[in-house]
């Protein structure tokens, strides 16, 4: 008699606070990566679509989206952490560090930082904090998610309930700003618009022009380069309506690349706040976007400014994220409070630059 | 109260004959976006597949498909020009300067050089000259395009018709042969058939085996890795038929890579003549393509011949682009006169090449 | 009057025995390639996911994953040997030697080694070997397959039957095991699981986790990345039920992927021993897989240890590949016998490697 090989993966009973989760396959980052990146969500921000204007912006070639990052990081711990998911309930404590280019090697880890049994019994919620790592141990990106997760056997034991203490946003004084990040001499002549930072007001609501319907072929290939194993995402015969779950993060991505409508200079995402994948995303949905500026911050290096956003995305004709009850209207898909770097004050808007 | 931020666009009125403009998102290109292209169109021209046989021909590693530089640049100008065009009308006076490789960054700007006012007052007609820039100021590719953009309000006044002279063909003089490239030792053996430029006669017909049947996961793929945002192509719920419309340059690549069938050696487009998209393609369109030799020509290298080709691109049965009234058959979609350049008669034939 | 230059292919007395037939269009490997593999099966095995992990392996930067190898010399040979093919009956003798990187330059060939005309004189069987080379001549994959090809005219004479002499399988003697592969400082920590040569017993059947539906963008965008021409996967005018038929390696790689699920450390192919596309496989079907373990060697190396694996892809709830009769459930898609490389008893499984 052999061991069974093909593990089902964690349920409630099997995280223990404390717990280190290092997530299996290491994955070195292409710039096949960026051209699917590309190919999928249609960015449109120079940064991480032009080596010269990453360069004229004291980087060097571009990097991978802040959201790329994180959906490869967040990939690697679906086999440990959700694949017996009921729900992803949220985020928090979201942090963007130096950006990830090609050729950058990233693992991944997740600590379990807190565990709550349902009244039911027959579920609990755990919350992690998962490290996306480069090289010997440089974290690149890291955040706290807490998902609802099935008990393998409703009479297991949970230990009394352990809820963590997590902020409600970063606050600006602690977002990172890239080492030589510099929009001194931002060109905004190719930028796609003049905005910066002092032509956003807190409370400005932006409608984001442009909208995406999604394809079964799309969301499984994109799922995939994640090397994200949930199998909600690829397996028709899984739900009784013969349809596949979008990943949560596809929505994030195909929100933050319609919201270059309106904020083409938000170049880099610096911190994940929170998030609610409000409803469930399908083929065929067809998906748009606003923003409302929720603040605004000058940050240590003057030419670069932060602006928090609350990114709400939907699949319908909704103005508003929450119906007057205060629960989210059906159609609402994402609700994301994160943060963005934008050229600040030191930016001078009128140079134009001869290189792009 | 704040300034919208997100654009509508260019109307009929917003043009400005003379004008100058500079497209957004300058964009590096990479190998990643070579497998997407070849994923895409399944192309087989040996020079933009392998580096040796690139090597072979006197260039260094491969270049991108011309077509594929054509939409890169195309894609950018999108936005500025044809977000609000009711049609793509024609294409005249393109031509391919060096070829694009992996690594070049590419930006895009249009000037401005005709405007017509429909009789109807709704609607009109711009001609722009867009031309590809790699560094500081090298065109790669250039090209006239002319649309049918509408008024953002009827009423407004616009200047008297200034119409264009455009060239009915770039003459095979004006061809430019890229740098370095050498046929003479050109490897036959690998690269798909043996047929050089003394082989095709004027009049000749090329009926390509193959077809393509085109799905909506697949032309969207392709346009946003142009970073082409004209929403008919994205966006579902735009028509009344839930029909996602395919951009008429990917049908261009899918009749390219279907021509490989009998002109395996045409590795290169050195200019595009005219073209008109007939009808429009959607998904679930099958795509065949025949060809017709227009003109032959020897150029300045004697190893390189030029050759000028109208390919008809089609959906259905038709045999003929047009019917006895001299409208386009309803199946047809493309009608495209381009120069390809091919080896000439200093090109050996029967000699092979140990590396390919 | 000119030649028609769009060949319809070889058709059965088209093959001469001893025959060699050199393949169109060389191409080189990228990147980009990969993350296009990525994207379409998901694989996890960290060989080809980390050029970190594949250094600690003794191995450069990661190699392509051995069936990609095999696509892209698979996909050449198919214009020449499978075009006017009814059936692709069966490998053997498949053999891997030096992994395939990025900057590779692959081209392909093959050599006719067997003819025999069916009874009904309107097809036959021809058996091919195909070897895929790197620079000058080094073999990297070679093949046996046998296709039942149709002729022209039924009234063609076929020379007399022959039927080349094929190993039922590959000897563990005969594996190649790559110049500097170790696995002796194996990082089993973020490989996916511990199972190395030692854990796995002959007879063991193992369930892989996971399933995947099938898309036609997705195994369309495959199969013309390997520039695999065969009409059927791309035209779905062809069959009277307007499906596209996937191309069988499209199985194979989609099994390979989810067998990582219970032999995680399968790192490299090496050796297909036989294989039958028992049913063909649709868009929307979705493919499950299982293994059971035919025999185990060591190898020369002490840290590399063989595993004789053959593992069934089905798309139904077939628990068997055969019913009592003999014959394939109706349900089963690909039945593969192959050796992989894994960890063996030089291996340490105890033994963590800080840098992954």
């Amino acid at each position: 008699m052999t061991e069974c090989k093909t593990g089902q993966g964690r349920f409630l009973e099997d995280f223990k606070v404390g717990e280190l989760i290092v997530h299996a396959t290491p994955r070195t980052v292409t710039t096949g990566d960026m051209a699917l990146y590309m190919a999928l969500y249609a960015p449109r921000h120079a940064l991480a679509s032009s080596d010269d204007f990453a360069r004229s912006c004291g980087l060097g070639e571009s990097p991978i989206d802040s959201l790329a990052a994180f959906h490869f990081v967040f990939g690697k711990s679906v086999p440990d952490v959700s694949v017996n998911a009921v729900a992803n309930l949220g985020y928090a404590e979201g942090r963007f560090f130096e950006p990830v280019r090609p050729g950058d090697t990233l693992r991944s880890e997740s600590r379990v930082i807190g565990i709550k049994e349902n009244s039911n019994g027959r579920a609990g919620i755990v919350w992690v904090r998962t490290r996306g790592i480069r090289g010997a141990d440089e974290t690149v990106v890291e955040y706290v998610r807490w998902v609802m997760v099935r008990k393998r056997d409703a009479a297991s034991p949970i230990p009394e309930a352990s809820i963590p203490e997590l902020r409600p946003s970063i606050a600006a004084r602690d977002l990172h700003v890239p080492a030589g990040l510099d929009f001194a001499r931002y060109d905004f002549d190719v930028s796609g618009d003049r905005y910066a930072l002092s032509d956003y007001s807190v409370g400005e609501r932006i409608d984001h022009a442009g909208a995406a319907t999604v394809e079964e072929a799309e969301h499984m290939m994109a799922t995939r380069l994640w090397q994200n194993t949930a199998r909600v995402h690829f397996d028709a015969t899984l739900r009784g309506d013969g349809r596949r779950l979008v990943y949560g993060g596809h929505v994030m991505s195909l929100a933050r690349s319609l919201s270059f409508s309106g904020m083409a200079n938000a170049q880099l995402v610096a911190a994940i706040n929170g998030g609610t994948h409000a409803n469930p995303c399908f083929a065929l949905d067809t998906v748009r976007a606003w923003s409302e500026v929720l603040e605004k911050s000058e940050t240590d290096n003057p030419s670069v400014g932060a602006l928090r956003i609350r990114t709400v995305a939907s699949k319908g004709e909704s103005r508003q994220a929450k119906a007057e009850n205060g629960k989210y209207n059906p159609d609402i898909l994402l609700d994301l409070d994160y943060w963005v770097l934008i050229p600040g004050p030191g930016s001078m808007p009128g140079q134009s630059n001869p290189r792009r």
